[in-house]
């Protein structure tokens, strides 16, 4: 026998230890103030709701909720996202809504659904690392669309020949960017012209701080949109629950893709996300998580005017969980962050973020994990860093 | 602009409705008996158990539960699991166990990494269904491994040239057959040989009626096996959780792929799983689930000795969950089944579950959801549809 025992296949070689993983676990060392990681704060979680939630679930129908059950999803809870994104503009029928674990997995059946090895895959620059790993293993082709402060270009569509288009317009992971009406439109219009569908990647559009952002660009193009939702940023992360509305013609193969990988989403956890949710519990609750990072946003805003030094700019999100910042001139994120983490702030690197060339003087910081005054002291620390020279 | 807005992957052709999905939707028609789903009885879950489990990780870790948390899994949990394989003669360490969203999700990781288009994969014949369905759309060549009432024969190993065999020692899932001691030491020494490592799906193992299964395939060859196992059978599935447990070598590709599916498996479940089973309480729950589905058993094979006409066929199993019956000469059970379902009985035909060629008289009949009086009524209800001839 000659060889390795256990033959991997080609694909696993474009599966690599996350960057992100990585910096965090330097995030963990004492002392360190972590502005890197997206995680929500635990203050802003429901837990009385989640508690009386689980109670009522297990009182009322223990044995529904531990049984196996449908791969589409617990029917009440497709019914209320689909009312809720009716609502949003979005008119659509419960039997397009299929739940997931988390809108992670819904890249992932996207991916296994729509990517062969080679296919020419549009992406921002720079895009969410999480959907770079779930479509990295299916071999894409990534094409890096151009853009601005406003989203991609309308004209990068035609030029990128791409099978489809993956899209955050509302405070984009890691840029906070917010994509504005018109841009949605000509974006909308400029894909349907390329043959260009789109998948709709919308974790953060609830977390607004100053407007609700414009209308989906699933409302404005229902059957060429594929959208993903999820229940991670507007009740906890921790209960993996999400969804995605998908055009008639491809739910069927997306339903199978979910039945493959994991059978269902657990019902005992849509069931409690259900009872939560059924009595407009959100439109109480959002209004508070807004308002917290509101304040939060405004802190690094404000921090940021105050410490870092000439040469670096960002730009204040509207909404979301993260800020951009560019280094000045001959910096590098990356080369700088040991000795960021040794003067005690983390921040992610953002040549992580680039399906092509990297930006090497970017970096992403998350406002939505320490509070107001590790804020100010994290940034500060920051600040001092760069100051030191690159 | 030509051809379909959505174009498909290649392997979306791979990815088609399961039949027993199809089948599950006719046995929901008011009177039919089904003995075709593989649903654990409700009556075997420990709610009071879950429900007190829930509220104290609520109570005591709530903003931890509902927190984003690490890929590999819920570390206690983990721990746990390793404790628990090497009492079973399997030693090993917590950093070799990754908690999965059930084993289905196992599988689906194991084929990201494991299959390229066209490897060639060994399968029992028949074999389990969500395995062909997980296997299935990254395009293996499947290859059905010959075998007797002990499983696969040792001699089809090196014949077959697969990249690695897909095995269900005990109880397997459709047939209920179990692999003798011999058999496995046979089975392993002959894999070793061709070079085939063997992934090992063990849902079944603890339900057992008469006695305990042999030590694992995993226990005879640690660095040649991967095992997957679940908390479906022995707790319950709608928590949807499972592990599987890696060559060392194996280990960081399957945790890349698993937070590519899904980042992680809920937190919340792993925490209420871990509190159910920390002190022992399975050792005290699941013989009383043997004793219940051996009841059922012996319910079932009292019936089939009674109502099924000569010429047909079976061997009552020693654990897990299904008869395997195979009809007089001539049937088909596909064609059988709009006849049995008009006479109020439903089952799996046998056919779903071969790679290659079927045996179309076999059939599955599940003895674990229907009480030991409906199960006596519907084998009456199938002896006579087959009475009444081909």
């Amino acid at each position: 026998m000659s060889g390795p025992l256990w033959v991997q296949a080609g694909r696993s070689d474009r599966m690599n230890p996350s960057i992100i993983r990585e910096i965090l676990k330097l995030t963990e060392l004492p002392g360190v103030l972590s502005l890197a990681g997206g995680l929500p704060s635990p203050d802003s979680f429901p837990i009385e709701q989640m508690r009386e939630a689980s109670e009522r679930v297990l009182a009322e129908a223990p044995r529904e909720a531990l049984q196996y059950a449908a791969s589409e999803g617990f029917a009440p809870l497709r019914e209320w996202v689909a009312a809720r994104r009716t609502a949003a503009g979005h008119p659509v029928g419960p039997d397009e809504v299929l739940i997931t674990s988390g809108s992670q997995q819904g890249l992932d059946l996207v991916a296994k659904v729509l990517i062969d090895a080679g296919t020419r895959v549009g992406v921002e620059t720079p895009t969410y690392l999480g959907a770079l790993q779930a479509f990295g293993p299916f071999e894409p082709e990534l094409v890096s669309l151009d853009g601005d402060d406003d989203g991609p270009a309308p004209d990068a569509f035609a030029a990128a020949r791409a099978r489809f288009a993956y899209l955050l317009p509302n405070f984009q992971n890691p840029t906070g960017r917010e994509m504005p009406d018109g841009r949605r439109d000509a974006v909308v219009a400029a894909a349907a012209a390329a043959g260009t569908p789109i998948v709709e990647d919308d974790p953060y559009g609830e977390i607004w701080f100053d407007e609700a952002p414009p209308p989906s660009l699933a409302a404005r193009w229902p059957e060429g949109v594929l959208y993903l939702g999820s229940f991670s940023k507007v009740l906890a992360p921790g209960f993996r629950l999400g969804y995605l509305v998908a055009p008639r013609e491809l739910y069927p193969k997306l339903l199978q893709a979910k039945q493959a990988a994991d059978l269902h989403t657990p019902g005992f956890n849509q069931r409690v996300v259900y009872e939560v949710v059924k009595d407009g519990f959100l439109d109480r609750h959002v209004p508070t998580i807004r308002e917290r990072y509101r304040t939060q946003r405004d802190a690094m805003a404000s921090a940021l005017e105050r410490h870092l030094p000439a040469g670096t700019s960002w730009r204040a999100p509207h909404g979301g969980m993260f800020f951009w910042v560019r280094l000045p001139e001959g910096f590098d994120a990356m080369a700088l962050l040991p000795r960021a983490v040794a003067a005690g702030v983390a921040y992610v690197p953002g040549a992580a973020f680039y399906a092509g060339d990297p930006d090497p003087r970017t970096l992403r910081l998350s406002f939505v994990t320490l509070s107001a005054a590790d804020i100010e002291v994290g940034v500060d620390r920051l600040g001092r860093v760069i100051a030191d020279g690159a």
